[in-house]
């Protein structure tokens, strides 16, 4: 998407000796680029979160065994820095599926040829991404049109949770596909933007995103969109999922179920965006089988602003002594899920419906 | 309660010539009191926030007074102190309360004897609001102990949003009284504290004064609680509330309906707790009908804390350009609320329960 006019991806290859992506710790206070310039770059870029989101961190771990197979072709090695990779997100399903992908694309060929074959796999794991997340928004931008065919007068006020943009993508992103190219097709939107503690990837990299592109929008507390639906100011939420399960459940960010919850109880469409790469057939029941994510007590105890003197600082807020949990994601049941919007469409969250859509996911192609 | 060993008040006469309070600006990182020495001093500490909470505004408000018949005890110059009171804080129904209580009982004395009747009716404001809250936790006591008979180990979990707690009022709090009582009483408790963006009450003040009186806690962000609701993890819920409506709706800090939602959801028991000076017979639906108020959107942009050299500073969070919205409170209806815990002991959230637990509010006294 758009940065002040200029069009960006988030990863992109460096004459096939670097991946270039956008420093993400660093938004929204100041934007800078950093070159990944071999495995162990890759994999702290995927465990600081410079690079975020599933389908980047995909993206970013097919470029890692691209890198690892510049330094070293063989399958050992390459097996060895696809388990690294692994080991650095465990709840992110794309990564492993990333690495699976660029492991099984070499282990045929001859390790001299495997170099050149891993940048190619891991610039077409982008391309298909960004594709993907574009059909996403072509079919997602019926639904917004929809609602503001319905309204009166203002804008489609959609709410978003967390970053499920460009940024956590290579392109386009996928719940904001549709509200990018609703906005580009002249609709006009506005996205309540929650702030997403403890990380505050909705302060600081959604609206970034969306300012940066021009789209009109609000950032609140993550407290404060249950009240907004209970007004009539909220005509739809959209949000991402780093994992959807056979029956339809969706693990994303923490404190997504909580929106789910107020979505259903004042009769607010809830759609989660999906590329089929985030789908997992071989789970069922989400709350009870996904493992969750326990992050850092830090991310909870400091956060990280603009401080008075222009540079970022962090600052404590929690008293010496207190204890914290920070559990990084949770599971909303399918039947809080009004639709999921991927890039064959929207799909009714059951499995009856994902199996039809997605036959060769569920083994029936 | 106590901090760290030493019984305190969040208010107390210092020789009839100063009221001492706690700078709760100051909390988490710092504790420090100061002496109200005169009507300005008072209004300043309401006006700045030094105190804050419903209860303790009422109470600082008529030592206020006291403060202010000390210097002059004619009924023109006390009126007056009232008014600049009651101009404070505009929308704080104790604070009025407080001023009209304080001035009825001293308008039929002489100007000599006035101070000292100021002086003692302060302190019987300070003294029934404390019995009021241990009372709420006389009632709420035996909830948790049957929580914990229902228990084969480990503590009951509670969960609570802001800061209901005794830096709130003059001691006790309302929803953590019973929690102090279960702990007093040696039943193992362990509250998960909400850190309540965007003002974060619980992780500055409800987690402060949890850990100086022993309690065990954890810090969540606001997004974490529906999870650990599915996940088994809360036994129940407990809150305060700002307002409460004959229906039994439940005006309370932004986030609190989220958090009822998920309880519901859940099977966890949703508790609120409440003197009955805030229940508002006159008002029915409180969606419909409460006022929510928008508050700064500094609030949401910036955050204060500790700084890495020790001094309290502020970040800014959002990026420049970002719109922000901020109200400050939302409702939670009657019908996901499990019951009100009152002074005079727990009462269903509804119209005929109510009337029949406090009948004078009702008119039929």
């Amino acid at each position: 998407m758009k940065i002040d006019g200029r069009a960006w991806r988030t990863i992109w290859p460096v004459e096939d000796r670097a991946a270039g992506v956008i420093d993400q710790r660093r938004l929204p206070h100041e934007f800078a680029t950093v070159e990944l310039r071999g495995l162990a770059d890759a994999c702290v870029a995927i465990s600081d979160m410079t690079v975020r989101g599933a389908p980047l961190i995909g993206a970013a771990a097919a470029y890692g065994l691209a890198l690892a197979a510049n330094a070293d072709p063989e399958t050992s090695s390459l097996r060895a820095a696809g388990e690294r990779l692994c080991a650095t997100r465990p709840t992110a399903v794309n990564l492993r599926w990333a690495v699976e992908r660029v492991l099984a694309r070499l282990a045929p060929l001859e390790p001299a040829a495997r170099a050149a074959a891993a940048w190619t796999e891991a610039a077409a794991i982008c391309d298909e991404d960004a594709e993907a997340n574009r059909m996403i928004g072509v079919h997602g931008l019926p639904l917004i049109e929809k609602l503001a065919a319905a309204k009166k007068d203002g804008p489609v006020n959609l709410l978003t949770h967390c970053n499920a943009g460009w940024l956590a993508c290579v392109d386009w992103g996928t719940a904001t596909s549709p509200i990018y190219q609703a906005h580009d097709a002249g609709i006009k939107v506005h996205v309540w933007v929650d702030e997403t503690r403890p990380r505050n990837q909705g302060a600081f990299l959604t609206a970034w995103e969306l300012g940066r592109h021009g789209v009109p929008h609000t950032v609140i507390a993550d407290n404060a969109g249950g009240h907004l639906m209970q007004h009539g100011q909220v005509d739809a939420c959209i949000v991402g999922t780093d994992r959807t399960t056979a029956a339809g459940d969706v693990c994303n960010k923490i404190g997504t179920y909580l929106k789910a919850l107020a979505a259903r109880d004042c009769g607010v469409p809830f759609y989660v965006a999906l590329p089929s790469s985030s789908l997992d057939p071989a789970l069922g029941d989400g709350v009870k089988e996904i493992p969750i994510e326990e992050r850092s007590a830090r991310e909870v105890t400091h956060i990280g602003g603009l401080g008075a003197d222009g540079a970022v600082e962090e600052v404590q807020l929690t008293p010496a002594g207190s204890g914290v949990a920070n559990p990084g994601f949770d599971v909303t049941p399918a039947r809080l899920v009004t639709g999921l919007l991927t890039e064959r469409g929207l799909v009714a969250a059951d499995r009856a419906a994902l199996a039809a859509a997605f036959p060769e996911k569920f083994g029936k192609s």
